[in-house]
């Protein structure tokens, strides 16, 4: 079923709440375990996320170079990667959006979540979560990436059936 | 032995080829392996660090925040973790250095070797490589860091007999 008119959707800001449904926010800040090493000089935000490159995978790092996306954004399809998490974190200290919806199912735009996460905070999906690809904004920006090297294939794609539209962003 | 007058360390300038022995350099650069993906927005630069969680342990992600240093800086001990790799990559953009050493015997002065990083150069230490504590400059800086937990000590310490020091940069 197409609907003639785009559907809005709403732009919520990450939390670690919000999001826990998802995965982890990767993000220095008291809410989480830290403490003090080398001797005083440093401040160890400890163990952000659940990194999980499954039973025959190992977990590698890479950099993605992403160009920016124009708003409104249609959101016109959703991949998973059923094997592994993949743990986005941004380079340019800037805005970034992300879009998920819950793993247990295909996704309809009713299931679509989208966030704007600041320059300061990463996001790692868990396993199987549905998310749209990287979503830079205002300039090209880079972000490092923790996810799976392994054998066979690791990625769903599901393109969506209804049109919905990322509004442009009224705050930040 | 102590020296009385310290010895003046050389800076290097972080390249791939002058950090091979000792790990990684994780940088989005034309050398390395990179392709398209996501339908044309993103540049992949892939797999670029070798991540070593050991036998018994796991994979983790931490954030670093460390306070800057003060040039002239004296290098009194050095650290190695036998158990895993350990990677930095900077997130806030600005220059700082590493000091490693050969993990083949304990670091004596004419062993170390320092290199300048730029704010979008990560290092990964490989396994029982030999290096300093995170050495911030300019101002508080954060980093990104994969590294292990599991069971066991994984630090090893060795204070250096011999007085060096890291010279103000001339150059950046």
């Amino acid at each position: 079923m197409t609907t003639e008119t785009p559907i809005r959707l709403t732009i919520e800001r990450l939390t670690r709440e919000a999001f826990a449904p998802f995965g982890d926010v990767i993000q220095a800040d008291d809410s989480v375990r830290h403490f003090t090493i080398n001797d005083g000089n440093t401040e160890r935000y400890h163990d952000l996320a659940h990194i999980d490159a499954g039973q025959d995978g190992r977990a590698i790092v890479s950099i993605f170079r992403g160009q920016p996306r124009i708003l409104p954004f249609p959101v016109t399809m959703m991949e998973r990667h059923p094997k592994a998490s993949q743990a986005f974190f941004p380079l340019s200290d800037r805005p970034y959006l992300v879009v998920v919806a819950d793993p247990a199912s295909t996704p309809t735009i009713d299931d679509l979540r989208v966030f704007l996460c600041n320059g300061g905070q990463g996001v790692n999906y868990a396993k199987g979560v549905w998310h749209h690809p990287l979503l830079a904004l205002d300039a090209v920006s880079d972000f490092l990436i923790i996810d799976r090297a392994g054998p066979g294939d690791n990625c769903d794609v599901v393109q969506m059936e209804a049109v919905s539209l990322i509004p442009a962003l009224e705050w930040r």
